[in-house]
């Protein structure tokens, strides 16, 4: 296994803070949190604020569970490009006896994974990822395509870090566009300005910058410069804590990556394109109390009307 | 992997009708289901409606990710009496080479699980499985022992089935008590009646059992005897598909199962014992549907009111 990316002094500090005031609960796993009362009720009116500024567009509403089927992580090549994030899910498969003798293990803490075979399922790595295959299955798409607001999903990274707002599990809030390439950009386009607006309309310091994807490797990094150039992923971003900033939304335009692996198709048979948008609640979470304090009934009167308005 | 458990007749034809009408959409998975927008509100709402039960108990708000510490799962002993539905997270932690083989792999729908390691972590069995260690982090209880409010938990189960009542993914509406026995006891015993009159409430024809885990093996037959005779678990059940009724809500008394494995004491240093409560979400709004017609709109005023009031 991979190391624990070690956090910086102010990370730490910042963490320490989170868990004192019991908005974070550790459990022993780095960048694995339980979540307290006020910092859940944060970072759900978060989610409802991404909600109110898209409603204009009535997205189709559909959610997914945080594991999805292998097979379609397979299908999208998610392993050649991220195979350091993906996480699979192993379950049982023996004999009483194999189960005791996998039990006596566990109880000591020792290595029981021999007795652990793969499922059909890993855990969900992006909240659209499950959209596709789901939009793909109808056919054709309705004249103008399709926009799903995918909710808040946890999605699932392998990268233990110390840095609070570099989490293993977290919330993605999610919408996806699909439709022909130009629609789908221009979408993309305006949810990139909005996102900078919504945030710093509840007080953070955002930027918007072109970015790439933690592609692995060395062909990763060519795939990086290609998705750069072509102006691919946009990030808003803020400063949390450690010496940069951190992204805490993505505005991406795919092409055809995942219509050309599903066969999803515009209503007049030409290929489609997608587009999404995610929202990471928990680091605009982490950032509103960063910037605000630990006391939500603290917090600067408009932003709180921003948040808490119905 | 263990075969996948068939439907009854009914259940297949509940499960088509369900995925025809987009209230759940399938994913290639035996009993792994996206959400449409009418399901999703039914659960919300069926969540919020033990919300409102529970509110003078005025329960400490805490949430915990679909995915936990091993080492947790470990110390409690699930794999003992559990391992056929354990779900362990592996992930990858080889070279380029081998990434480049993985993948290779993947692509053509073949075995890539040598590539994969077991990772600290586990998915979450139950939404009470987190609370403890949080709480025995805390040191000994206040006077009174805590209720803590769990929310709306992802849980897994590998137990593939053609049900559409018995997913492998699904949320449970927790609410754990820990205290002195009696206290916690009394608890339990309010909840499992509370539980009846709210479900009876909103139009479901239910029943209180006394029931047993399912447990794993010949030593889980003697496991799930002991657990009747001392009625330890009381399920309320309902009608849903298939030739027997189908548990919605667990109501479960651990006497010092979870408080001895993590040293939770009672403020005057004597060992606390804890209950917690389950409400099955998905199979409380597949059990509404079913009973009350695909169309929301269409319910018994009633029963809408019931479910919509704020």
């Amino acid at each position: 296994m991979p190391g624990v990316r070690p956090a910086s002094p102010d990370q730490a500090a910042l963490l320490s803070e989170l868990v004192e005031r019991r908005l974070l609960i550790e459990t022993g796993v780095p960048g694995v949190y339980g979540r307290g009362g006020d910092f859940e009720d944060v970072r759900e009116r978060v989610a409802a604020l991404v909600t109110r500024a898209g409603g204009d567009e009535e997205p189709e509403q559909l959610r997914f569970p945080p594991v999805m089927s292998r097979h379609d992580l397979e299908t999208v090549g998610y392993l050649k490009s991220f195979p350091h994030l993906a996480g699979s899910i192993f379950a049982f498969t023996g004999s009483e006896g194999q189960a005791a003798e996998q039990y006596e293990r566990a109880s000591r803490h020792e290595d029981w994974s021999e007795f652990q075979g793969m499922t059909d399922l890993v855990l969900t790595p992006a909240a659209c990822y499950p959209v596709y295959p789901a939009i793909a299955a109808r056919g054709p798409l309705p004249a103008g395509g399709v926009t799903i607001d995918a909710g808040s999903s946890y999605v699932f990274r392998h990268e233990p870090s110390g840095d609070p707002a570099r989490l293993q599990i977290f919330h993605q809030r999610e919408i996806v566009r699909i439709g022909e390439p130009e629609t789908v950009q221009a979408w993309r386009d305006l949810w990139r300005n909005r996102a900078v607006e919504l945030l710093g309309a509840i007080g953070l310091q955002v930027q918007l910058e072109i970015a790439t994807d933690p592609f692995f490797g060395r062909s990763g990094r060519m795939l990086a410069a290609s998705q750069r150039e072509q102006q691919l992923k946009f990030e808003v971003v803020t400063q949390i804590a450690g010496p940069e900033p951190t992204a805490v939304a993505s505005f991406n335009y795919h092409q055809d990556h995942f219509t050309s692996a599903y066969g999803i198709r515009l209503a007049d048979g030409a290929e489609a394109h997608t587009a999404c948008l995610g929202f990471g609640l928990e680091r605009i979470t982490i950032a509103l109390f960063r910037e605000h304090g630990l006391d939500i009934q603290a917090w600067p009167t408009d932003v709180r009307d921003r948040l808490w308005e119905r």
